[in-house]
């Protein structure tokens, strides 16, 4: 099976000091000699640049150029979670000094913070949700208050221009601050939260300053005019706070609250942010079911049911107490009327007949070619942006651009449009009566004047007559290529309330269009426009059960059900076929690892002795400190398997490299600062004063190897790494198939995956970058495999 | 860490034949020597008894006497399922060979299967439902007619007769069928089915003949009077049809429709089979969204998105197709509004205060109370039955007088309590006047001359007066007593409509008891009597996020999701104080070796060198026919190491026994069949004429080794195992601890874990019994850890 090339002959060179990089590596390559495995890569290629950020993956491919927005690059930059518990010797002290009762206090706990969760996340979305209205409130006054006045004079230009402005500057306010204090803050967030909870770390992506430029860049978005909505960011927001609450600190503020230490691990951590991001779907639609299968259906790999339950109680807490809030500010203390931001209004349920299924199929259809549409051009207006629109002061410039157009869109359509209706019938915030008669408003100002939120429920609950099919149209394709424009933008902003008001507009379209062909029947726009505000919605994200369950939710009326389960199925299978979900394509275009659901298929035959990354740099159970030093100075891996020191009496078995353990950069990070090691090698660990919360106190932003102070005397002391390392981390054989190594990758979360051969000698490594290089790609009924690039520079 | 008592000194001894018995196991020991491992069990240890059905587990505590009904054993008749591939020459030829439009296919066919399922599965609960509607109909009229013309003859005697006779008779038919046809039908089924799901084969409870067992006896149960509902079978039905449809085959009927070969493995058939339950909840409850959240919060650990697109896929036809056909039936066709076998009829969304949150607490908490105390009394009974009632002839007579009891608690209830109602304020289908005055009935007789899913329906939505207090106490204790002697009955029938139902009358009854207390307030009973029926089938079950949504799906009412998920959350806490759900507490009485959610706590001191069984029996890469053939008679064991072939030139390493592959009796008792074996050793399998379809065809009932024809010469060929084995089987270190142990068999659903030492040599083998014995205890806050007993017994 493994292609022998056999063994690189390399000259065997014992070396008595290890400070000498050059003799580092010869010693390394030297043991490839017994390893006795297939080496594409020569001692060579391992230069510094192919070693940055991956444990060396080889390029079959070398690559020339590489083309910046590009789908078949991944990222060497993003480093990935570990939700391997590593059991020291450390945590086995702990756990036998702290016994049951501590179990059941960390259990306890648990709960507590989830509670903190729900609250804090439901204040927020509070906050913002209050903020947008007001703010929204006053400026629509405003501004009907200009058109009133200048529409008499016969100035329109001059309101025209208010309402430029006003959005200009409330924008450049929200993109100055998303392009430079938080650029992680832009878009919903959404992708980032996938990607954290798919075990990849993305920068900065759950800290609080990210939290504080998301608020108010959320309220500059949606107060600014933008076609965008504040559902998306709440999520993000969620998960942000509960970052931040379980592990009781805060890098932004440098602030350590001393509790929750024993939660300072990427696994607890996860599964807080994976509560926190349920939490905030919760209170920004009033879906606590949907919260929770939210996080299932784009986040976690490992069901778990204790934390299913405890995110559940997350979901609850947050809809209940922002509903509590929310009823109090409006006036009704105790009445529990406003579950969610996103308030679609109580829908009437609507009654369908059996051949009406064929419709709601074709609405499916409709929203399942509109959202592959959607999605193309917002991924082609992304590659452009990251070609030619990258500088900081270009993004701003573009936000701003984008807040004009929508204002110059918007006043043309009333301007143009002359649709009027009756006063009095549906009562509008702002009745606008701009070119009609006397008892009579603009219909296209009332959808302008106000947040987009509140035009996705005026298209809902309007009766029948009150848009003209042509105004409908013009909204639609001016709204549609608006949002596409809009999300990608440097402003804080989600897809989920554009989408769904393009939907709602072409399902209200179609309704009349369906009227106009059976005039006999009386139809219910209602229930058109909310299946095209779903399909619309479920083309471009591509969920099922969670999206079905949080319309259902919004619109509190579970009878509606099956039509948009239908609706939301063909949308995902006609979408699936031209191209992928937005995330799903944004975090390509990032070149993020993300492991997908399953293992390509057909790549029985890649081997992990082909995927691995060799040779590998180990450390023996008792090193000294320059040596770990010096490993750490020259690579950026990692983790280090720790092998069988050599055993000086047998000759042939110098370069043994017998697998005893695991040990992470940042343990031995932390070992060198608090200068755990000793002058003579037999002063064991346990002299020492340490435990779990030396390591816990640094988590997760330990110093650069750089920082360290090291003296030149102590170089020749060892560290003991036994007492610390992983004893028995999951390994597998060279001839493990690739499907083999992704399960086990995905199923455990793991981070460093040691490749043995049959002797359990270590001969390569195997990380997260590595397994996601092999990519399935399906298009149009065609499928293969692509092995994407690693590059470091995007 | 390792206690090392030294290795077991046993004299080496390398025979030229293998079919000796001793001498095998002496050369099984011999091994020890080399593997340096603690061994607390003597080699005199693995007498026939303890090898028996598991890998040798370890009798620390030797039993004297195995208690029937305890909870603290495990069984060792239950085999697993293995979700682990085997990666063998013949997959990776077929994959080859098939290339990627097979994989288009396979996905087109799951979509097909699951279609069918949800079909079939509707079905099914459409044809139960009808003959029960149908039947019951029937006999209550009959009933009504003796009783209104013996009530004026003051001969009641007779119609108290008749009823008895005709429940009696009734469930004689269905309890003979169950005690003497097909056991494992009796009961709801989730249990079995949940077992299935995490893994644990239980004998027949996917064949068509437990089906067909199963629909009649649930007819005759709830024809017949007992305290119990046909929701619970559904769930067991829809996953017998699911194992059925995706086989194409039935070893009930004997017949082999030679497709969908490609799904005969066991992670196949379980996707399909926890759809096929997901379906079942769905055509029983009408909730397609609650049927996929019950599948995954009882039965799945790894949450595969595509696999819950197409269960949800299928639980969306499932109740399209119920719907459809019973809509028909009843006379609307096209209308769809029968989405599932329980209908509690459309509830009003009831508004509720801020202040009133803490009722449905008190609610939860005494849901939480009754329910633990219902399991305890189930679990008393059960125990009882398991010493006691156990020939089936003794199960047959009591399930008749359970029938029997039921018909006279009604009888005494309607003749002793003197509830009348007048006529015409809630119509009854068979109003009985009795003792009543004219143009009154018998409220006890409309409640219990009606199926038990009608009685629930009759208290969430007749008005607050309709019942007296004291008639519906005496009504919740004798139905609450009634259904704990029901569930376990040797009858097909499940609890959740006689929980609901006991709920719903004492949520009506504390609804009465606060009307007394606040009459200024007007109470809506049908509010208080859900809840009620939440909270009592809540703290029975234990499941919260599942049963919301099936509550709120049934109900069809979203708004009231907040009042059922705080008594759902706080039923679930209460119970949990007291003891288990009513499901773990049976699958713990029956010894199923049920892996939890999380390894136990503080057990990383647990080694696998303590949990493995040893010494393990292997087989060289090639191996003689009369050796396969002797170990596979002498062991029970279902999957042995390949280990490499002893070097003859070098004598020390002889008996190294380095892993290659692991191979399962299931492939080995396959290749002895088919003849695949050499006179010379020298062929090599590609001239023979094998693929995996060879393996299919048996699947999942495999001839017993005593079954096959050998002839004495054959047993000199031999077989070269290296193309079926699988090459890289997931193998851990002596070193790891149980967590790992356990999170690596639970996240990759393992049969088979081989344990080797520091150079990769097999010393133990372990099985899911073997950490499925260490489990953890939760009681009254209090926590720890015990080990449970193996035995063959029960």
């Amino acid at each position: 099976m493994i292609n022998d090339s056999g063994p690189t002959h390399v000259e065997e060179t014992v070396s008595e000091t290890t400070s000498d990089t050059a003799q580092l590596i010869s010693n390394e390559a030297s043991s490839s000699n017994y390893a006795q495995l297939n080496r594409s890569v020569t001692l060579q290629n391992s230069d510094d640049d192919e070693l940055n950020g991956s444990h060396g993956v080889r390029r079959r491919h070398p690559v020339q150029k590489i083309e910046p927005g590009s789908m078949n690059i991944l990222s060497a930059k993003y480093e990935s979670l570990d939700y391997d518990t590593c059991e020291n010797h450390l945590l086995l002290d702990e756990e036998r000094k702290r016994g049951y009762p501590f179990i059941v206090w960390k259990d306890i706990a648990r709960w507590f913070v989830i509670l903190q969760i729900g609250v804090v996340t439901a204040l927020i979305a509070f906050i913002i949700d209050i903020c947008i209205e007001e703010f929204s409130r006053i400026k629509y006054k405003q501004l009907k208050k200009s058109v009133d006045i200048y529409v008499l004079e016969d100035k329109l230009y001059i309101p025209y221009l208010l309402w430029v402005l006003s959005n200009i500057c409330i924008v450049f306010f929200g993109s100055v601050l998303v392009s430079y204090v938080e650029p992680v803050a832009a878009g919903s967030g959404i992708p980032q939260v996938k990607c954290y909870l798919n075990g990849v770390k993305v920068p900065r992506v759950v800290r609080i300053k990210t939290l504080v430029v998301k608020a108010v860049g959320v309220i500059t978005a949606v107060v600014g005019g933008l076609a965008g909505g504040k559902e998306g960011p709440m999520i993000h927001s969620g998960s942000v706070v509960a970052a931040g609450i379980s592990q009781g600190k805060s890098t932004t503020f440098n602030k350590d609250f001393k509790i929750f230490h024993y939660f300072r691990e990427d696994h607890e951590k996860r599964d807080f942010v994976s509560a926190g991001a349920a939490a905030g779907v919760s209170a920004a639609f009033g879906a606590p079911i949907g919260g929770v299968l939210f996080s299932l259906e784009e986040g976690t790999s490992f069901w778990n049911q204790a934390l299913t339950w405890r995110t559940f109680f997350g979901t609850v807490v947050s809809t209940f107490t922002l509903n509590f809030a929310l009823s109090a500010y409006h006036g009704h203390p105790g009445e529990l009327s406003y579950p969610g931001l996103l308030n679609l209004g109580k829908m009437e349920p609507f009654p369908f007949q059996f051949y009406e299924l064929p419709v709601f199929m074709l609405f499916g259809a409709v929203g399942g070619i509109l959202g592959a549409l959607w999605n193309y051009i917002n991924y082609r207006l992304a590659v452009f942006r990251i070609r030619y629109v990258s500088a900081p002061w270009l993004r701003v410039v573009e936000a701003c651009l984008v807040a004009a157009a929508s204002a110059t869109c918007g006043f043309l359509m009333m301007f143009l449009l002359d649709d009027c209706r009756p006063l009095g019938e549906d009562p509008t915030k702002n009745p606008l009566q701009l070119f009609c008669a006397d008892g009579e408003y603009n219909a296209m100002a009332a959808i302008w004047f106000q947040t987009p939120e509140e035009s996705v429920r005026s298209f809902l609950h309007d009766p029948i007559g009150s848009y003209k099919p042509w105004s409908l149209l013009v909204f639609i394709i001016c709204y549609f290529l608006l949002s596409t424009w809009t999300f990608g933008l440097a402003v804080s902003s989600g897809l989920f309330i554009p989408n769904l008001l393009t939907g709602a507009a072409w399902g209200r379209l179609l309704a009349i269009l369906i009227q106009y062909m059976l005039p006999s029947n009386s139809i219910n726009p209602a229930k058109y426009a909310l299946v095209g505000a779903a399909a619309q919605l479920g083309g471009v994200v591509r969920m099922t059960i969670s999206l079905t369950v949080i319309i259902i939710e919004t619109t509190g009326q579970i009878s509606n059900a099956l039509p948009i389960i239908v609706t939301l199925v063909v949308a995902k299978w006609t979408g699936d076929f031209f191209n992928e979900g937005i995330y799903d394509i944004h975090i390509q275009l990032a070149g993020v690892p993300l492991l997908g659901w399953e293992p390509p298929p057909l790549t029985h035959t890649v081997y992990a002795s082909e995927v691995m990354s060799h040779p590998v740099f180990t450390l023996r159970t008792v090193e000294s400190v320059g040596h770990v030093l010096e490993l750490l100075r020259l690579v950026s891996y990692n983790g280090f398997p720790v092998v069988d020191p050599p055993l000086s009496d047998h000759a042939e078995v110098t370069t043994y490299k017998r697998l005893r353990g695991l040990i992470l950069r940042s343990q031995l990070i932390v070992l060198l600062q608090n200068k755990i090691y000793n002058e003579n090698a037999n002063t064991t660990w346990s002299n020492l004063n340490v435990d779990m919360n030396m390591f816990r106190k640094e988590y997760p932003r330990y110093p650069s190897i750089d920082e360290l102070q090291i003296e030149e005397w102590e170089k020749s002391c060892s560290i003991d790494l036994r007492p610390f390392m992983n004893p028995s981390p999951y390994t597998l054989p060279h001839r493990a198939s690739l499907p083999r190594l992704f399960k086990l990758f995905r199923a455990l979360g793991l981070r460093h995956l040691p490749i043995v051969n049959d002797v359990n000698e270590v001969v390569g490594m195997v990380t997260r970058k590595d397994i996601a290089r092999y990519r399935v790609w399906r298009h149009r009924g065609h499928m293969g495999m692509e092995e994407l690039l690693l590059s470091s520079e995007i």
